[in-house]
């Protein structure tokens, strides 16, 4: 791996010394999609090509069943955009791609066209039937010390160091595969792995350098590929994290702009007014909208214009090849509103073309279930902006989880935060296809949020098993993580405990885990396990009773089965009256609990434990 | 107007002494509505009949112009529900209602159906060009002693006492009518000023004991009459305030309800859950919806079951009769979403079928946009619902303004909540037709939201002089009124000082009124009589600047004119540069003060006073 990458760079450095090559040699740096396949449902691809005046050369194709459709030139010379159709009839692999120049030889560039996976393009994303496990790369488990130290990438490990590498990788992962199958884990979403050559704070991977390339010190892209299919064996698929809106400053394109608005901003720190409002406000000015599109997260995090068609065409290649040569099962997308949003349109449309039955989950982070709404495939927005994106993030949910559960019950706090939450589920398209969660990489952990109160974070983890949508968690939620007394997100994406050779505790083997711990995992195992097979949870209809004296109770059914949920905050067991139940239990008889298999008899009442959310099976 | 009460009280006792009364002498007890008119929309008018034993009697009409065409019974036999059609050439003004029954003479009862006024059906309603006063009628001015103690009524005046009777009336409103045309008041709305024989708090007015009469402590029907006649030759209008949801518990109707379903629950108290979120919620079950809709507010105010068509029908006339009676310009109606909806639509489509061009305004407490924007005409609701109710109470835009103006600045407080409460506008069908309001008689003084702080008070009347909508204020809000160290409705609705002879203080006069409360005064005045005529705030467009450092910016303009409105909460002016402003000023050169009349050259920037909301014209 180590070897692959020190190739990689130096051709990298190579294209900074362009000046000391022989002008007449044609030395293609790079070619961006590496490789391509036939049978897609798009049947053109559009070539990055990366050489010193490249754009002076003629470009032909070898083979007569891929043709060059397209080429197009910016106002740098040192790239050459070439779009190639290919013939669904095309048998050969390799297409050579020839470069023609006045007084210079012909260079002959090998292409790979490969034939697909079968049934490629009719790969089934995540669905409600899933458990999404979010896990920060660096801080999971490091499963090769060889590559903790990379030469050439800089923001060395300091496991001291909150924002600095602590050495997890995806041979991490892949070693503990088994561990997230226990746990009732289907889909494993990761933090960015792409390479993040940053100078610091590189950790969170969402400072991208290179589209194309696994970041060394988390292995290469064939490890990336190893880990979706060891995946797959254990019944778990793969959601790549991608960030159409910006790179990191250290990204290969800054240092040779492919055009001069490729960057937003004229390639100058703007920061974004953070005013996603802006977008769906019917008084805002053009000023305000374009601050908040193209404004800059950092400095250190360029903002692409993708209004420039072949820098759209590049990132939603990007996307597809990713999706092809890993075999993925989802995307989730960063920081979604943030991009121009017809290129949005534009970017899921095609995706889906190729893909139909993929899901895709954006981030948009805010609390307004109306602004969620507006990015959601099938929303009647009243601009008329047309969404193609299936999934977003609950963050309204979210939001009212940790005040539902902590708060005093009033008539404006406590429970009837989460129980207008999920009441507003009318303002969704579709509020089934959102993904929910209590927490992630981005905010406080859930334990922190219930401040360090178990029990309060296992009926949040109840929540997010038992309502509608998809279910995320984030790496250590099964045994608690907490960051007491910080807000930092280095403290927040905290090493996984066991993930180290020296770990004291480890939660892989139960290692020295506390009560508190041991409990919630095993509590997590038998939760998520149980979620997997109860298919009302999955895509059954809800109804539920409007939260009263610090109990609320929803049921999840079908024509198959009926589930009872119920949250009981108060310090002592209460017993609901069957005839409270009735619209939720019907004429069933009887409920049993998910776990203890124990029964009560509905019509004697139903007594819920103390401070306990619990699952019963209504027959 | 006590003789004329006390009569009516005895008839309603003589109403409970039946037994006593000769069984063969049919004495009607009322009938509601007491008259109706020829030429309305519809041409059918539902009489309710009270009298012993009505419903043995046949009934007929003594003119052939006016026919029965339906005859309602209920199990009460003292109610009768009889149904006239009347022919538009109807010229009789009084038609004679014949009751015969077996062994009895016949009845004549002389029934008024007169002609309307002239363009009674074509009045025009509030709208965005007038400011709605609100006035709660026990607390404004006392203008005709002699009808402070009625003996009848109980709840008797005590100015000391907070919840009691302090001897504000119709009269009082009549006689400084100059004083609110002097501060460009074009509306007025009066807490409900119908009969509240309630044997305490009935000052506020929401417990309604007779839907026919004016409470005697305000005065009678004729004086409101007589004050709506008055208004309008102040170029004022009357909006009434009407309850279809509850009455008061002494209503005539309680001794004997007219039918069994007539009062939600079995005429049981059962507390509404306030439970708003549950008619939208996908998830809600019937019992949540129904508690929400039939629970009643209190013990002392049952809650009317609208689904009744005879009770609807009854509220419907009624609120059309005050209407014509009254020629009043529109209705305010009392928590709105608390009725039955099908009825809700019905109510509003039936009244805006008589007066196409009537303005009516929903009280929805809610923040919630998408609940408010559920209620209004225009929605394209989830379940389909059809509201026809024109405006709504912005509460949402309310809930912002206090907090907007105090709360330190910051990515998710200060003016940002006021930013976000607009710019979420698209949600709502027409956020143009909404009514905008600082506070109202249920909520904390504006003067008391901002701390007693008379420049945020300021700035908060400047928004809801220049927003979209229609603005209402609350009696004193324009002396600054507060209710400092309490939150008590009592303390809220204080007496308006100069309403009383004995008055220290007197707005009216300006007499010992303190510097903050004069100089509020004095800018209430300018500024509302010159939003009269600016009519691109009244229907003109809106574009505005996400707040930035304290400041907030918006334009509202149309061809003929365009204002600027900027709110600078620092504490130090602040120079605008001019590109900045450029987008809500276009082409713009100079901005001319709305009151002082300075000009400031655009180009050269806008300074913006210390803690100053203020309004400039751009030429």
């Amino acid at each position: 791996m180590k070897n692959k990458y020190a190739a990689k760079a130096s051709c990298i450095l190579l294209a900074l010394f362009f000046g000391q090559v022989n002008a007449n040699a044609l030395d293609i740096v790079r070619v961006d999609p590496p490789n391509w396949w036939v049978g897609m449902h798009s049947k053109t691809v559009q070539l990055s090509i990366y050489a010193k005046d490249i754009s002076s050369y003629q470009i032909s194709s070898s083979e007569d069943k891929v043709t060059i459709v397209r080429t197009d030139k910016t106002e740098n010379k040192n790239y050459l955009f070439v779009t190639l159709a290919i013939d669904p009839a095309l048998s050969t692999e390799t297409v050579f791609l020839n470069f023609k120049k006045l007084g210079a030889s012909t260079v002959r560039y090998p292409y790979t066209i490969a034939k697909r996976t079968a049934g490629s393009s009719a790969r089934k994303g995540f669905d409600n039937s899933d458990l999404i496990y979010l896990i920060t790369p660096d801080r999971f488990a490091n499963g090769d010390p060889s590559n903790d130290h990379i030469a050439a990438m800089g923001d060395r490990l300091d496991r001291s160091a909150e924002f600095s590498r602590h050495g997890g990788d995806l041979k991490g992962i892949v070693q503990n595969l088994g561990y997230l199958k226990s746990l009732g884990v289907t889909q494993l979403w990761l933090n960015p792995v792409l390479e993040n050559k940053q100078p610091n704070s590189s950790y969170h991977g969402y400072a991208i350098t290179d589209h194309y390339q696994v970041d060394p010190r988390y292995g290469d892209n064939a490890l990336y590929k190893q880990l979706a299919t060891q995946a797959k064996l254990h019944g778990i698929g793969l959601i790549i994290d991608l960030i159409p809106n910006h790179i990191g400053h250290k990204h290969w394109w800054m240092k040779d702009l492919p055009s001069d608005d490729w960057i937003n901003f004229n390639n100058t720190f703007s920061a974004t007014n953070h005013m996603r409002e802006s977008i769906q406000d019917p008084y805002a000015v053009e000023a305000d909208k374009q601050q908040f599109t193209d404004g800059w997260f950092v400095a250190t995090m360029p903002d692409l214009n993708q209004r420039n068609p072949l820098l759209a065409n590049y990132l939603i290649q990007n996307a597809i090849w990713w999706i092809e040569t890993a075999q993925l099962s989802g995307i989730r997308i960063d920081t979604w509103s943030y991009s121009d949003k017809q290129f949005l349109s534009q970017w899921s449309d095609r995706i889906l073309a190729e893909y139909p039955q993929l899901n895709m989950v954006g981030e948009e982070w805010s609390t307004t279930p109306s602004i969620i709404a507006y990015w959601q495939k099938g929303a009647s927005n009243s601009d008329n902006y047309v969404s193609n994106l299936p999934s977003l993030f609950d963050f309204p949910l979210q939001a009212s989880i940790a005040p539902a559960l902590k708060e005093e019950e009033s008539w404006n706090s406590g429970l009837i935060k989460l129980y207008k939450a999920v009441a507003s589920d009318s303002i969704y398209p579709n509020a089934n296809a959102l993904t929910i969660f209590a927490d992630n990489h981005d905010m406080s952990r859930l334990m922190t949020q219930v401040d360090g109160d178990a029990d309060l974070n296992k009926m949040a983890l109840t929540l997010i098993a038992t309502l509608r949508g998809t279910p995320q968690i984030f790496y250590g939620a099964e045994i608690a993580m907490q960051h007491p007394g910080t807000e930092s997100h280095g403290a927040i994406r905290a090493d996984f405990p066991g993930g180290w050779a020296d770990d004291e505790v480890n939660a892989f083997t139960g290692k020295n885990l506390n009560i508190d711990q041991s409990q919630t995992l095993d509590y997590v195992r038998k939760l998520f396990n149980w979620r997997k097979s109860a298919s009302a949870i999955h895509q059954g209809q809800m109804r539920h009773l409007a939260p009263m004296d610090g109990i609320y109770c929803f049921t999840r059914f079908n024509s198959e089965e009926r589930w009872l949920i119920c949250l009981n905050k108060n310090k002592d067991a209460v017993t609901l009256p069957h005839a409270q139940l009735v619209p939720l239990v019907n004429s069933g008889k009887i409920a049993k609990h998910f776990l203890s298999q124990e029964t009560q008899l509905l019509t004697q009442g139903l007594t819920l434990k103390a401070r306990s959310a619990d699952v019963y099976r209504i027959q």
